[in-house]
């Protein structure tokens, strides 16, 4: 019996062994009800880039990089901002640089000294000019990320139009250039500067609509006529490979700001659903003049995103069907609402008369459109926005003067050595749309955890708010 | 050795055993990126009852349970509708009762027969009473279930307020109980009939908006004047219980009618999004007298939902905040759009001059509102209403109309012994999105599987279609 008890302790002993070792491997983790995004630790000796400031600078003088639909337009309207001035042009395309370079002497202001032009990256060029501050990045989507790197690199600041980054490690580059180079990382998104927005941003700070609790923008716009226009076709291809909401900035940017994200409340989950690909499948046939039948993005895509305060903002991106462009911009309430899209409205409790107040009978509402829109704005003028500066940046345009507004307060704040009004942190959470609901809808709308991309910093600051030049 | 032996092959064989045991218990599938919702097995000897018929009802005999705001107002509108009479009353109050009773007196229709109240299941005896064909269900939400079960129980039809069912159990029991019985069960979702959704809906099946691809609907309409009128305070109890789109009928129904859901498409996947409560609370504080903190339903829901054809929905429910009345309704198309709110568009696309016609450019887009929409809607005027029967619906009234014409198409139907314009897998459908919401919700955002509600048969019609008399 000697072996069989030997046997039976060495049997008992792997089996054991066994068992443990399988147990172990059953207890992996059950999958979460969420995909993690990791948060890259920061690198050593780099801080975050919250209210970040630079030397004043006395003319702020601009190297502006692609000069396509975008770029041509903004060297026209920089020659009206004051104290701004346009040192370099750089394009791909020499006849584009030639083109800028004729209107700004049209324009009657300075010879542009360094032109760029011909190789992929003459942008470098222009990036190692030395009376260059800031470069202005109005290229593809593509090369705005490498650009933007290199420029800080080199010591300048950068304004990158949207999307400023495709993927979340362009998004993390950024903000690491950044937050180690202190130079301002701004992108270039216009919409927050429209009208609209900026009396109802005004009156959502001074609290207007109580506690604003859900949001929604979007990019609704049939680019049908549009698609031919853009270099060597990126803008369909890009669309033809990259499902997600790959153009959310027009739409989240101005909603961002009411809802102070990053400023005392971040975005923490998002889930996406998009429509199979419909018209985009056909244009691209169209264009190529075969059957395309792989085509990744959705004709329209949405994407519902909830913040640590436990509110929502629902993004929206359209740019395959025919309908009336909108933006959306609904902004949702305690006590109000605003909507721009495709009426003007506002909707705010009124007092009831008090022989009919009850308990439990807040208030009686009232919805102004029309005039009575126009007079409630009257009161909520917003701070940057004098009169005679708004009947300046409407004489002046880009996208009914909006474009103007953002260059203005760019070049302001520069001068001035202030904040800008939007930061790195904006660009990156206002880019993280695209790779997050392409993350969520590759993966049967999961959903998806939203980076903290300020690593910890999200409620230092306490509401959204304007920089000033003292005594302005 | 023969021992060793003996026992190394025992080991071997418990050890093997143990081990696909074990390796079963580990392979329990790893959790997938849907939350699974199981489909119950059709009960034998029962079929599915799309396109269900009942004997002609010559004379259609309605008993109403549930008279108060929905039910006493059906009683008016019923005594308009021709080969219609109402034979029975019930609510809990007496005074409920006689009141309708009263009203059917003043307007000459004939003396309600059978008179329920007093009990909470007065309603038993109207559904046993043997001059009713019909029983049209206006209670509070928590009884719409058991009445209708117990009257097709009973052999009678019924028509129920919505939403009609709470959970999936009472959804899947309203579906068998129709399936086994074939009694309609049909829910009284009035918004299908309003003027802008029938005509809109005759546009998407005559293909004006090419293929529809994405829809959206909501409830948004701020009940802070309502909340009192509820018996017993049903309605806030019922938000304040529970979390999701608990009102999401007057939002899907009518675009699903134009998505043709279990027509040829069916939903497959939801997520949910809500905000905190933020007023929901507050408004419970106020009634109670005291700080209510535990609200369950967020002041803002918002629900997307992907169908077999990879189409997409997007529905929101929001009644607690100071917003204009808004089911959205929106409709887009490869080829077209339709929004209801806060204005009236259509936007189609018109053929370009053919001097400007190139191979990508599909075709320039025209917005409609106004005049001009009223124009284009002349052409789409929706089958089942003629202009003369539209001008009755307007006066009887109900929501401007619509209510009649749902009654109306109900009795008309029940008349003829045709299919009704809505059966009991819509009424399955529009309500699930409640229960699967909340589901989602409480599981952080998580998609959900829509159950097909059809058991299989979600594709064996072509399409929506309202059924009509030999010829009408």
């Amino acid at each position: 019996m000697k072996h069989i008890d030997f046997l039976s302790k060495a049997t008992l002993v792997s089996t054991l062994a066994l068992l443990l070792m399988l147990l172990a491997g059953c207890n992996r983790k059950p999958a979460e009800n969420i995909i993690r995004v990791p948060v890259p630790a920061r690198p050593a000796g780099q801080t975050d880039a919250l209210g970040l400031t630079a030397e004043p600078i006395d003319t702020v003088r601009i190297g502006v990089v692609g000069l396509g639909m975008r770029g041509s337009e903004a060297v026209r309207r920089l020659g009206y901002i004051p104290g701004a001035r346009i040192t370099a042009l750089c394009d791909l395309l020499p006849e584009r640089v030639e083109a800028s370079a004729a209107l700004m002497r049209e324009m009657g202001g300075p010879e542009a000294v360094g032109r760029y032009s011909g190789a992929q990256e003459s942008w470098r060029g222009l990036c190692e000019q030395p009376d260059v501050d800031l470069v202005y990045i109005c290229t593809d989507w593509l090369n705005h990320y490498p650009i933007a790197m290199y420029a800080m690199e080199c010591g300048k600041h950068v304004a990158i139009e949207v999307p400023a980054a495709l993927d979340l490690d362009e998004i993390w580059g950024l903000v690491n250039q950044c937050e180690k180079t202190r130079k301002h990382c701004m992108m270039l998104e216009n919409c927050v500067y429209d009208f609209f927005e900026m009396t109802t941003l005004e009156m959502a700070r001074r609290g207007v609509f109580g506690e604003v609790i859900h949001v929604e923008g979007a990019y609704c716009h049939n680019l049908d006529p549009f698609w031919d226009e853009y270099w060597n076709n990126w803008r369909l291809d890009y669309n033809q490979k990259v499902r997600g909401d790959v153009y959310p900035t027009h739409g989240i940017g101005p909603v961002c700001q009411v809802l102070n994200i990053h400023r005392g409340d971040r975005m923490t989950t998002l889930v996406s659903m998009d429509t199979k690909s419909f018209n985009g499948a056909k244009i691209a046939s169209n264009h190529e003049g075969r059957p395309v039948t792989e085509f990744a993005n959705g004709d329209e895509t949405s994407t519902l995103i909830r913040t640590e305060k436990g509110k929502t903002l629902l993004i929206e991106h359209d740019v395959m069907t025919p309908r009336p462009y909108s933006r959306m911009y609904q902004v949702v309430g305690t006590d109000g609402y605003a909507a721009k899209y495709p009426i003007q409205q506002y909707c705010l409790r009124v007092d009831k008369p008090a022989d009919q107040v009850d308990a439990r009978h807040i208030s009686d509402e009232k919805t102004y459109s029309g005039e009575e829109l126009r007079a409630l704005q009257e009161g909520y003028r917003n701070e940057i926005l004098t009169p005679e500066f708004e009947e300046l940046a409407k004489s002046v345009g880009g996208h009914g003067g909006m474009d103007f507004i953002m260059d203005y307060r760019l070049v302001y704040c520069l001068h001035h050595g202030l904040p800008l009004d939007m930061d790195v942190y904006d660009l990156a959470e206002w880019c993280a749309v695209a790779p997050l609901s392409r993350l969520s809808l590759e993966n049967g709308s999961m959903p998806v955890e939203v980076p903290d991309f300020t690593r910890g910093a999200w409620n230092r600051l306490d509401g959204f708010r304007y920089a000033f030049a003292k005594g302005e």
